[in-house]
């Protein structure tokens, strides 16, 4: 770093020390680290300073002080996310609001339902607290011990039970917000219904803490599904795959609760992740799917399911398939799941995607392009898998072992243009549950219709006209003159 | 009308006229009565004009002309809302613009479990046609023959569904919107996932036309539920009616789709409506529930309503009980809960609420509610009702048959001050379901908290600076110097 920029910086982190309790204050750069490195270890960034506020008033408090200094703000929570929107991209001018101190569970409520947390709990801690009142918080994905939940808020997370609980706008009843002028937005209601108007808590769901950051959050709850049935099954073909999830959704009606896609070599690489996995059926099927139905009470999960597949391997249309007869069981198929993706990573750098199209056409599109990745890049291998039933497909490209890093970044390069292209003939979104952050900016920009990014910027403008939340994410907002 | 408003109003029609095919334009005043008188008969009103687009185009290009004329636009859908949204204000102002002719259903997939419908297409209309696609369109209630699904997604409609189902508002996957300036927001996509940043379809769904006008939905469906299990209930009280719902979330977990409480001068209410209505519980309890479970596919539904209703009355929660044997049973149960709105309506005027509170207080807020009236209207009757299991109660008031007009309104706008000053000690909404309008502007505006007023003027400003989407909606904006 130039000298300049070092006075600038240390002039920058005096006047915030000056300004805020030195307890929330990160200046070190060792320190700062594990705040400016993303999730996947790709990318490593720096800022002027992290602020680990205690309250929604200490929030408050850095946003006028960030502000009056002309510095912008990065929010983050469990830094877990996968398309750098927590990341700094200006380190001379960005301070990074870590919300993790702010991890109160300020309410349970099993009568209403409800509960409400604090912007920085760990996901898995807010699901282990409802369960001990046989409750049930559905949001369920890979991070969840690290993601908090303001960043599954900002971030509008997804997850293997979107299929029947929806994504996480689907299980907020309220958060609170501080906005770019400090002010506190206080929507922290718990009601079920509330029809007063324009329900402003939407803009900030999935907005990736770009026009306010978000404190606390009144979410869903559910009685506890004490009942659980997986089921993995061997099948001839991706179609068949979304022909027995269709089924799927009218036999079991709304109680399946995750139907995961994997191809056979999700299990050649969850192999390499975990060497002594169980591998529970035998044979090598083109198409697999990891399947769980769950309830609580009076319906019998274990025997709907045994009657589902009874009926769906008499008409041929799953050819083989196991029924966890264990917790270690199950835990054993979700494990494969895992493995898939540890196995990917082990593999090294590799092309990612979170693509969704409509269901109609998934199949399809899978086909094309993969066809066209092999084209264009003979010697790579694509593995796609993910949870079918949202239209939600994960379309990775592996390069062959031992590639050249530099090489090995111009193959991710094209699979990402080539599969791009193919998505674009379907109508398809480049972020099916990851959003845009910094990562996908370019390639959302480019898509992105005259109507939607006018209206995107007249929202930015009006709430945060000087442009001081999370710049560089999403979008490049021009300056009002 | 004073001579030069006449003059006026004819100079804007001509304009009108001379500017939009004439196929479009109503200015005869008979002709438009039925557009300017709302739902319950209590008010009429006059427009400028009634503008009837055929497509898209159409609406966009009355936008525009309308704008150029400095003319307001009020949309309006089947013209069956509850809160005056649809209804002109400043009849020498405003044009209405009714979507009743865009009503096409554009597609239907049953393999994308979507459909693609225009804001004109009557709510039973969409239901039965997905229907014969063996599909499900959930959003119920009592208007669904006469109401459109532009005006369900501006006025986010909520119904009997909503415990299972959610609010309109997750039952859209896509908008296409005319936008104040004309243009068209293209947002018309069937993803069941796609986090491409700030979702803008939410700022529209509950807008009730203040922010553009809504011309096509893309909306979820379902698998129709072809079995489905009927119950009326008789309890011991209101508390019992709370705890019979938690207990039915639990066993029968996500299968139940409706879950009404009805006082029991329900039945006499629904006695007076249709007379020759069968009674299906002897005895009279102090509380009646009317409950339903539903599914497809592989579940026994009749079976698990005997079951649970076996087990609560057991345990003496449920006192008395009916499953409906056959589908004229079941229509006949909900005839009871709809010939009680019809038997309220014939006792004249009288006091309607759309209260939520929190479900842990609702039984403490209905006795707080009904005791506070009883004290200040001893003569007048209060009849709580409504979708418990959502917090949602119809809290109402009647005055004593054959009170004069000017009493009868006297005693509603008492009673409104009374429940409205209880409702404000339980951090509950004056609308769970119906939406502001105009009809509770003012009590939605004297309890707006700053931040949220802030939010909801920047959001009107930068989207439709002009004022010229149905002002007088919701709030009274100030206009932009």
């Amino acid at each position: 770093m130039r000298a300049d920029v070092i006075t600038a910086t240390g002039e920058l982190q005096a006047s915030l020390r000056a300004a805020l309790t030195s307890d929330m204050l990160i200046t070190d750069a060792d320190e700062m680290l594990r705040f400016c490195r993303d999730w996947h270890g790709d990318v490593s960034s720096s800022a002027v300073a992290v602020l680990r506020p205690r309250s929604t008033e200490d929030v408050a408090a850095a946003v006028c002080t960030c502000r009056d200094l002309g510095l912008s703000i990065v929010p983050q929570g469990g830094n877990t996310g996968l398309v750098l929107g927590g990341i700094p991209d200006q380190p001379g001018s960005q301070v990074i609001v870590s919300l993790e101190r702010m991890n109160a569970i300020r309410n349970i409520d099993p009568d209403d339902f409800s509960a409400v947390v604090e912007a920085g709990c760990i996901l898995s801690e807010v699901k282990d607290a409802v369960a001990k009142m046989d409750m049930f918080f559905p949001l369920a994905l890979g991070a969840q011990g690290s993601c908090r939940i303001g960043g599954n808020v900002s971030t509008n997370a997804g997850g293997i039970n979107v299929l029947r609980y929806g994504m996480t706008r689907e299980l907020v009843l309220g958060l609170e917000v501080v906005l770019p002028d400090g002010t506190i937005f206080n929507g922290l209601s718990t009601l079920r219904k509330d029809n007063r108007g324009i329900d402003l808590k939407q803009i900030f769901i999935g907005a990736e803490g770009t026009l306010g950051i978000v404190t606390a959050v009144s979410i869903k709850l559910m009685p506890f599904p004490d009942q659980v049935a997986t089921a993995l099954l061997g099948l001839n073909s991706l179609d068949d795959a979304i022909t027995l999830y269709r089924r799927a959704r009218r036999d079991c009606c709304d109680l399946m609760s995750a139907f995961e896609f994997m191809p056979p070599l999700g299990f050649v690489l969850a192999r390499e992740a975990i060497p002594d996995l169980p591998m529970p059926i035998a044979g090598d099927y083109p198409a697999y799917v990891l399947m769980e139905v769950s309830g609580s009470g009076l319906v019998d999960i274990q025997e709907l399911m045994e009657r589902f597949l009874g009926g769906v391997m008499e008409d041929g249309l799953v050819v083989d398939g196991v029924i966890a007869a264990s917790q270690t069981q199950a835990r054993n198929l979700w494990l494969i799941r895992e493995g898939m993706n540890e196995g990917q990573a082990r593999r090294g750098p590799h092309m990612r995607t979170d693509i969704s199209v409509p269901l109609s056409r998934l199949a399809d599109f899978v086909r094309d392009a993969e066809q066209a990745v092999s084209e264009a890049l003979p010697d790579c291998i694509s593995v796609s898998y993910g949870h079918v039933g949202d239209g939600n497909v994960h379309l990775n490209v592996l390069p062959p072992g031992g590639t050249a890093p530099e090489e090995a970044a111009a193959r991710i390069y094209t699979a990402k243009c080539v599969v791009n292209r193919v998505l674009d003939g379907y109508s398809g979104s480049i972020s099916a549950e990851h959003g845009i952050g910094r990562l996908k900016r370019a390639d959302f920009e480019q898509r992105l219709e005259p109507s939607r990014r006018a209206l995107l910027t007249a929202l930015k403008q009006a709430i945060d006209p000087s442009l001081m939340m999370n710049p560089g994410c999403q979008l490049n907002f021009p300056k009002l003159s």
